[in-house]
């Protein structure tokens, strides 16, 4: 069945992605605390790639909703692979984001050494969380999602911890330092988010509820 | 033929929803500068009926794919007003997020005095583009896109300029406020950049060019 397989192979993209968009942000929060400068290069050099990769995928599923007269189910794989697609995207951009950060203020460090470890865990939380993300697109094993869902909260609690820091009358790293944390850690969160958006997508094409509906831990 | 009419109150329904999240906006800026509480909330509020109302469009763009065999065109025009409505709920999150921050500091004033020129001009600046993507929307007329791509320079231009101001040594609102003020800044930069998505998505549907390609000043 040509179709099936058509299936399988944007399935495959996405995997792919996703493990690119993984390794981006686990590039980017290297070149951030190492104050790498050629690595958040390549890091905003490669977010290009994840763009066309991306773009390519929606092509191939509007290709294949207009080629085809998909089930309901083909039909609500494709779309749902099509705002997966959309949603990895926007990772890689904040990935980029980061590695921006670390570019901009080359060669200077960005994370003031006693919030270096808040980063790490940042960064550690978003390798995780993508990496589950990239096994439920794979498997589509929903059992997943309540692990995703904890490490969400988690990058939740260091965003509003690192805010606490930045406002806190010790803070004596200077405003720019605070912006430029405050902002780090605003892509960090999105990152996430975008990650949960793309495990919920999942979850409706498994279930087929409807996805205003659909929280992780059910 | 059912078929037009049914896209026709797709389309009717994202022109709706455009006015809503252009007024969401503009209530969001009044509530900031005026510290109005009450305003804050009836946005944050008003933000679930946009929730709503992009969750059922999307809904139906699904089923009208579905139900018929669309042809190349009527696709294009329902998977687009599909990414349409995601980029329009992002808005509507995006003044919601404007109205907690003064929600957050109330009675407190968010924007100092000596920027809440530049506040105001992002709010008129967010409204210009809004309306205009709308009638974009409603009527197809691209000859608006250049006006709308002004707009988001506009806005990226007070965005950077709001960084230089915050981070000057002249400064003397504290890091609290530095740190408000990019945030929003930063929340109003998205918003025009949906807004920019939106009407790139509004091309691709007229002139069936690939999104990835598409300029809004050709």
């Amino acid at each position: 069945m040509a179709y099936a397989s058509d299936i399988e192979a944007v399935n495959a993209e996405l995997v792919e992605v996703a493990t690119l968009v993984g390794l981006a942000m686990v590039s980017a929060t290297r070149a951030l605390l190492n104050s790498d400068n050629d690595l958040a290069q390549s890091v905003i050099a490669q977010d290009e790639r994840i763009d066309i990769l991306t773009a390519d995928i929606e092509e191939r599923c509007v290709d294949l909703i207009s080629a085809q007269q998909p089930t309901a189910r083909d039909l609500r794989i494709l779309i749902g692979s099509l705002r997966i697609a959309a949603s990895l995207e926007r990772m890689g951009d904040l990935a980029s984001h980061v590695a921006k950060q670390a570019r901009m203020r080359f060669p200077n460090p960005v994370v003031p050494e006693d919030l270096r470890g808040t980063f790490e865990e940042m960064g550690a939380l978003a390798q995780a969380i993508v990496t589950k993300t990239g096994q439920v697109i794979a498997t589509k094993d929903l059992s997943l999602a309540a692990d995703i869902a904890a490490h969400d909260e988690e990058v939740d609690r260091l965003h509003r911890e690192l805010f606490r820091v930045v406002l806190s009358p010790n803070w004596s790293s200077g405003t720019e330092a605070a912006i430029d944390i405050t902002l780090l850690s605003r892509y960090y969160e999105r990152y996430a988010d975008h990650a949960v958006s793309v495990t919920r997508r999942l979850i409706t094409i498994v279930t087929g509820e409807p996805y205003v509906g659909v929280s992780l831990t059910q």
